[in-house]
Parts: structure tokens; sequence; C-alpha cells
């Protein structure tokens, strides 16, 4: 596998805002490059924006007016992730053994049936209801090695530990 | 170890339904017993109650109003999940040597400091601002072998497919 991107389909701003939001800082903090947003939130793309300058890396959100079209043009292989899907497990080496670059399409409301006709995958993280949130870092954490374990080297740094929170601002430290 | 519960703290219902819903079902189809939410908020109860009716197994949502009798009264012990915390690759092992039932602690806003004195473990799916979703579908799914492949044997089932929608409603097939 080359790299992969994020379609968060079907966005609804009064209802979606904040999930979207962890998919999108999911779809960062698992290692994606780029989360294409289908309909447009000035507000999700703030929230990540403000956490790109802050914790670091390149990681985007692009809107997109039409979900379609931002599938037709991938120029790659599709992964759809569905609770109606095969089971991740066994189509996993198969999917790790795609040369191109991924786009996981998630959605929020209910996808309309093409999702599933233009997707190379139609996965499933378990056949229960559950959340596109876990859904997506379930999914990236088996596609990527490095998962989670990702540092964008921003400004802000967490120091890990056991008994509080403590981070650094290495751009004030520095003064 | 034994089992597992969740308990959701910080629910802000007018702002956070939707994420804790997530949880729920999250904590749900990961193989968790129980979430005890802190704030009530019967439009949460309801949801989870009807995907319980609907997809089978004996998961229920119960309310706290004081988290801090919850963690102090759990039998057991008590795993927080925070991007502040130790990597859980680092502490895995340790924790599924756990013999007595654990107790997952998320947070919807900032957590008090004494979630962090009160845990056993203060543990992180990476140290990148992310989700509490993503964040509990993770540890879940390395707790528990089982994982997200659960069945629960409820009257509606998924019929995995790579290519569409299905499942079926045993409930009326038998009549």
């Amino acid at each position: 596998m080359d790299f992969y991107n994020v379609l968060r389909m079907g966005h609804r701003p009064e209802r979606d805002k904040r999930v979207t939001t962890h998919v999108a800082l999911t779809s960062r903090a698992f290692g994606a490059k780029k989360m294409y947003l289908h309909r447009s939130d000035s507000r999700v793309i703030e929230t990540i924006n403000n956490v790109v300058s802050k914790f670091g890396g390149d990681f985007t959100v692009e809107t997109t007016t039409n979900p379609k079209k931002t599938i037709k043009e991938w120029d790659g292989k599709i992964m759809h992730l569905t609770m109606f899907g095969l089971p991740i497990d066994d189509k996993l080496v198969e999917i790790k053994n795609v040369k191109e670059p991924i786009l996981v399409v998630v959605g929020a409301e209910k996808v309309p049936p093409w999702v599933f006709e233009y997707s190379d995958f139609n996965i499933a993280i378990g056949s229960q209801p559950h959340s596109e949130v876990s859904a997506l870092a379930i999914a990236l954490s088996k596609l990527n090695e490095d998962s989670y374990n990702q540092n964008f080297e921003g400004p802000i740094q967490v120091i890990p530990s056991g008994e509080r929170r403590n981070m650094v601002d290495i751009s004030k430290s520095e003064d």
C-alpha cells in the first residue's frame, strides 16, 4: 500500500459536527494524510487546523460536494467500512497487498447503494452497530504498522505518564 | 481478566449525545457488559435499549451522578484511557494478567485530576488527540480476544456481504 486518505460521507453539520471531528482526528492520529469532507463545515475544519498547528503534521480536511466524483476520480482502491461488509480479518491480507493508495470511506447517515458498488472492498469491523470512529480506528490500525504511534513533531509534545497530564510547548521552551 | 465495564465521564447532553451513544455502542459491540453514564441522558439510554432489543445481548446503560463513588466502589481494577497516559503496548501484558474485572474510564470534557490518581492504569492509545471512541475500540480489541466479533443472537442478524446491505429479522421469518 502506498498511503490512505479518508472520505467522510453524509456529514450533517447540525448533528454530526463532533462525530465528524472525531473521524478527522482519528484519521490524522492513525496516519491518513487527508480527509475529504462531504458537505462543508467550517467549524470542523477550524478545529482540525487548530490541532494540526499545535500537534504538528500536515493533515488537511478538503471539502467535497460530490462524493461520487471523489470516489470515481480516486487513483487507487476504495475500502468502504460498513457493518454489512465482509469481516476485515478475512480480507486483510488482500487489502494489505494493495500497492496503490486506498481511500477509506465512512458514512454518517445511511450511505447510498452506489457506495457498495463503487468500492473494491466493503469491510465490516464486526457485524454489530457501533461507530464509524471505532471502525476507522480498527481498520487503520490493521492497515498501518505504525498505526496510532505517530509523532508529528509539532510544537506541543505529550510526555507519556502513568500519573498525570503532562505536555511541553517546544515553541515556548526554546525562547 | 474477568470482565470489563465502561464508565463514560463528563457527558454533556447538549454536546455529547451522539459521541456518548458511539461510546456505548462500541462498549457493547466490543464485549463490555455495561456502561455507567455520568450525567443522565434518557435519549442515549433509549437509543441503546433499542439497539439491544433488535441486535441482542444484555448490555445496559446505568446512570451515575457520582463517578468518584462509581470508581471507589468498583470491585476490580481501573483503566483510564487518556492521550497523556503510558503507551498501551508497554502495559498490555500487565493489564491482560489482571484477574479481576476492569472498569475502563473515558472522559468527554477534560477529566479531573483525581481520575488519574484513582486509576490503576492511565493508558494512551498514542499521544495524539483523537477520540475516546477510537481509544476505547483499540483498548477493548486488545483486552478481548473476541473483540468486535461478538454474536448476540438478537432478532436481527446481519448477513456479511461484499456487495450490499443484507440482514434478516429472525423474529419475523419464524412466523
